[in-house]
């Protein structure tokens, strides 16, 4: 770890167990943590302008290298002033290495496969090769070869300018066996000094660099690479890969990792975000979260709500809502709850209407960060441990003590 | 024709040649003419919340019975309190009649048919029979049976509760001959009178029904038309039917109907919403227009602009607009031109992300706004035949003169 203020700082303002309520402090301004981070994949967080996102209590996005790489380029985005002038977002980015995406792509899967919800598919899905240089592949919008190593991520990230760059790491599957996971391990850490390497002299002054750990579910890998990424020149530690085969495994992956990690550093987990695993994740000293949860549901007609028997959701598209003239969820105070019927929102996402999917969108935004930001205020509190009972027994984030 | 200003009260407060700009007044607020109103088809301006339809400048929009019956059903938005309380739009609101979908869905084509650009398509799309009674056809949601007919447009249409409700029309095409075209322009008359019929007992107090001159290109037919639709005791005409092979015609026999109908009458036209279109219909005296060209446009990047060689849009995926730093139009005061470059959705576009279709709607619903907004300026100001030229030559809207 290095400390370098010019390009992050955190301070951790209170404990509560492992649980940490801090600020993440960049060139760009300051976010309160613990934290969500909604996915800006493409430029945009799907359906919203950068206002909005901002009003749901949000201070910083993510962008995905991997997607704004293949289009429109790193070049274009550099030319056009960087990611925040091109897409309007003062606040802190994190742009994730592009080695999720375009790993999920060889392995076959995306977030369920990679967290281990799957069998074994086979190699494919545009990835011609993958050796210690790097990673050659097909871009999925015009077929040409593409190639993503250690230095060009950091080059890609440099470009986009963000606030917090992410080495670039080979993200193993659950169905990889322990022999696999500990060279795919050994090999994320040669990549992560090779990623500091080049970021030592091109990467862009005020832009930290957070390693991610590996290692599967095993614990000696785990504790292998999280105590290499420490001590490697590192702003923060991300957390990464299989988290295991279901929910109980990984929340022990989860507490198991961060506890490995030096008590100072900002940790991230990657990829992350359902209600239950935020609280969970909060507790066992997670600072922020990314994940396509929120938005991806909203997409799909499903309403994050405090039911934690169906995995804090359900389909609004159902008959069952079709008259129903309450909100989403009662209390809410997002722009959908507070305007708009849930028959209303029944209907624009049986319609497929635009309109349904953002608001949609901004309700489970709203919901996450209410989420989260309460979980701040119970650990300043002193109270965590009852809040995360609250959630788990179907609180709503605002009514759980 | 009939004054209640109960239901509905147009002034004409500056007269420019055959122009006029007016204030059409309903029981739900004012809306100053001549004025473009944006399409609610299934019940949102698709991609927006109403908020910003209002920040664009527009007082009145209009929601399609035909979509709206079929999903979710007129007694279902009568239940939630009418349509304005369901999709949360307070101004007033337009409802057609399903009159020129099913019709649509008959004759083969939709608006591109209907104005004469097509040849003769086979009588089928889900359409099972039409006769004096009304029209049979299936619901391409879920195939079932449904039946409108004037009495039952006219239900539906209170149950919606509109502030404007059209009469039930057979909407004839561009290829049907004289003699179907005549028959159909008085049984249009004939279900006039049965929808006025309903109405008197069954229509919400404030409920005012304009009629539809129909008549297609020839003039004693909307001379017809247009003498006994203000016989009748209708709040406003609306102006129906094709127009003709081309906008040459379309000027023509919109200026001669236009003529047909009385002085007083506020004169709605149909589906026509094309910037040179809307001056050239200002300039015979049309007071409102609806149209679904700039939101539709925008959902396939499609972006108005002052560049009447090219029907006034342009097409911000081509290549050529992938580094441009500046506004999808220049001096345009909208949202997506005064924040966001051309660069950024030209990629939002391509990559078909729901924030760039946003963004394009809005600049094309301000652009359209701007228009008619300057037209009822200079039609105060007595240079309406400036504004027009200029808009023809390429002006925009808040440039022209």
């Amino acid at each position: 770890m290095r400390s370098d203020p010019a390009r992050l700082s955190f301070e951790i303002v209170a404990r509560d167990g492992d649980a940490r309520a801090g600020v993440l402090r960049t060139p760009r301004g300051s976010v309160e943590t613990p934290c969500f981070v909604p996915l800006a994949t493409r430029g945009s967080v799907k359906g919203l302008v950068p206002d909005e996102v901002a009003d749901a209590g949000y201070g910083m996005v993510l962008g995905n290298t991997y997607h704004l790489m293949l289009r429109p380029g790193g070049e274009r985005i550099a030319t056009l002033g960087g990611l925040h002038r091109f897409m309007g977002w003062e606040g802190p980015i994190i742009t994730d290495s592009g080695g999720f995406q375009v790993f999920s792509l060889a392995f076959g899967g995306v977030a369920d496969e990679i967290k281990g919800r799957r069998g074994r598919p086979p190699l494919d899905g545009g990835v011609l090769g993958i050796d210690e240089e790097g990673v050659r592949f097909r871009s999925y919008i015009d077929g040409s070869e593409r190639f993503l190593s250690p230095e060009r991520s950091m080059e890609l990230q440099a470009q986009l300018g963000s606030d917090i760059a992410v080495a670039f790491d080979e993200c193993t599957p659950y169905h990889a066996d322990y022999d696999y996971t500990a060279r795919s391990t050994e090999r994320t850490l040669r990549w992560l000094e090779r990623c500091l390497d080049w970021h030592r002299d091109g990467g862009p002054p005020g832009q930290a660099v957070f390693g991610i750990v590996q290692g599967g579910v095993h614990e000696e890998l785990r504790r292998a690479s999280a105590e290499a990424t420490a001590a490697a020149a590192v702003d923060g530690i991300a957390i990464g890969g299989t988290l295991g085969r279901d929910k109980e495994q990984m929340g022990a992956v989860v507490a198991m990792t961060a506890a490995m990690t030096p008590p100072a550093a900002a940790r991230h987990l990657l990829g992350i975000g359902e209600p239950d695993d935020l609280v969970d994740g909060i507790a066992v000293g997670i600072d922020s979260f990314d994940c396509a949860v929120p938005t991806r549901l909203a997409r799909h007609g499903m309403v994050l709500a405090p039911l934690p028997d169906r995995r804090y959701r359900y389909d609004v598209r159902r008959r069952a809502h079709e008259s129903e003239p309450g909100p989403l969820v009662t209390g809410c105070p997002c722009a959908a709850c507070t305007r708009f019927s849930r028959a209303y929102l029944h209907h624009l996402s049986r319609a497929e209407e635009m309109t349904g999917a953002r608001l949609l969108t901004i309700h489970n935004l709203v919901y996450s960060q209410r989420l989260v930001a309460g979980a701040r205020e119970a650990i300043i509190a002193g109270r965590l441990s009852a809040y995360r009972e609250s959630i788990h027994a179907g609180a709503a984030p605002w009514e759980a003590s």
